[in-house]
């Protein structure tokens, strides 16, 4: 049995009704599902039978063999292992941004190095409903299986895009209408987040933790935004995950007004 | 010299040009500053002098051992060591709440008990500029070391209040004219968070990730809220530390709006 702590990098643990059902719909990629031992109520009878339905067996288990798979994250009585999703190319992200019936909604991470970030911004940008979480390839981070788990299940949903040319998919985005926001507390003349127009297709441009944007991204940005920060604030800056959280559910906010 | 990853419990280290000026105005709780050798520009010089103006001396470090004190934190070349803030009892959170010239905002944490969750919310409340934060005495965590690092200073000048009662201590908010807002978001009629009104004065109450709030204290809200995740989100919820900078960063656009 595969343990959430010593997982492989290509697969990745869900927890929770919520986020094993949403495997089901690519079940080729589910390897293995675990129900508590003690749980027989409707929500995980329900399960059982579309499980079944499927073809995917769920084993019994006790709730302790849960709460370790999970690693401390919620799980419900319920934590499937599951093939990861292969990373997106620049091909299949524009192939993406064409199946899309809303305004696009995108995070772009720009250097940012630490798995557990990486992860906890996954696990911001799926509640928030982004489309897909991009990366420059050679700067930074594999998704590891420490990411995977502070993700809280997102990685195995959300698409990862690796970009072998930030500067290029940026200039992708800008020709297909995306308006690239980066996010940069200390800019001159950055507007505040809450003045940012996000209901048109938006990719939000964040960097790595106390050292932000590099000045090329900044430069291809078409508008530097920042969160600003308690005028008595003795913290400069928010996490990563957490910035992306304000930004990405600020856009949620103006889009549910806007109805789009 | 203490490590950022030994430190005392009554001890914090705190990063960041902004950060350890603010330490400066409880200048007895200063124990040692240190400032990056390499460094001398205006903004190190302005430091200096304002360090020796209050009596503090500044040793000279070489930019691994900041970067080895902060643990990670953006640190900009300045790093203190301070001495804890003592924690508020009830009558200090009273007399806080008196000398307040605007609305309250609060945020009361139910039964958090990663100390890494803690300090994440510290960091989000400072910055959003939260008055304090609130934590039941007996199952919450303390505020160790690693929860002090993960605030990026927040622990050393945001004010922490243990509640030996939490239900009275909603009472006397209640009393005093603050609106109790619990997050969750499961409940029924949950009110999504961007249609309550955060101008008046608020404690928004978190509970633990994966258990929300306890029975008896979501039954104390005055209103029940929820930040509605994206329809097709797979990861049922967030963590704790974004959750309460969504909320706080919307309280903050909303008394912007209205000039509070």
């Amino acid at each position: 049995m595969a343990s959430a702590r010593g997982g492989r990098e290509d697969e990745h643990i869900v927890c929770g009704f919520h986020a094993v059902r949403a495997t089901l719909a690519a079940k080729e990629r589910v390897l293995e599902v675990w129900l508590a031992d003690s749980r027989y109520d409707k929500r995980s009878e329900t399960l059982r039978r579309e499980l079944e339905r499927a073809g995917v067996t769920a084993r019994a288990a006790a709730r302790e063999q849960l709460d370790q798979l999970a690693g401390g994250v919620r799980h419900q009585g319920v934590v499937a292992r599951v093939r990861a999703r292969a990373p997106l190319d620049l091909r299949g992200l524009e192939e993406l941004l064409e199946g899309l019936t809303r305004p696009a909604l995108l995070l772009i991470l720009d250097r940012v190095q630490d798995p557990h970030n990486l992860g906890a911004c996954m696990r911001s940008a799926a509640c928030a409903g982004a489309d897909a979480v991009l990366l420059p390839q050679d700067r930074a981070c594999r998704l590891t299986p420490a990411a995977a788990r502070v993700s809280a299940g997102a990685s195995a949903h959300l698409p990862l895009c690796y970009l072998p040319n930030l500067a290029r998919a940026m200039e992708m985005l800008r020709r297909r209408g995306v308006w690239l926001v980066g996010g940069d507390a200390d800019a001159d003349g950055a507007t505040d987040w809450n003045r940012v127009d996000f209901t048109a297709p938006t990719a939000i441009v964040l960097g790595a933790e106390g050292r932000g944007l590099r000045r090329l991204t900044r430069e291809r940005c078409d508008l530097l935004a920042r969160i600003s920060m308690a005028g008595d604030a003795a913290v400069p800056s928010l996490n990563v995950s957490v910035a992306a959280g304000v930004f990405l559910f600020e856009a949620r906010r103006q889009r549910a007004q806007s109805n789009k």
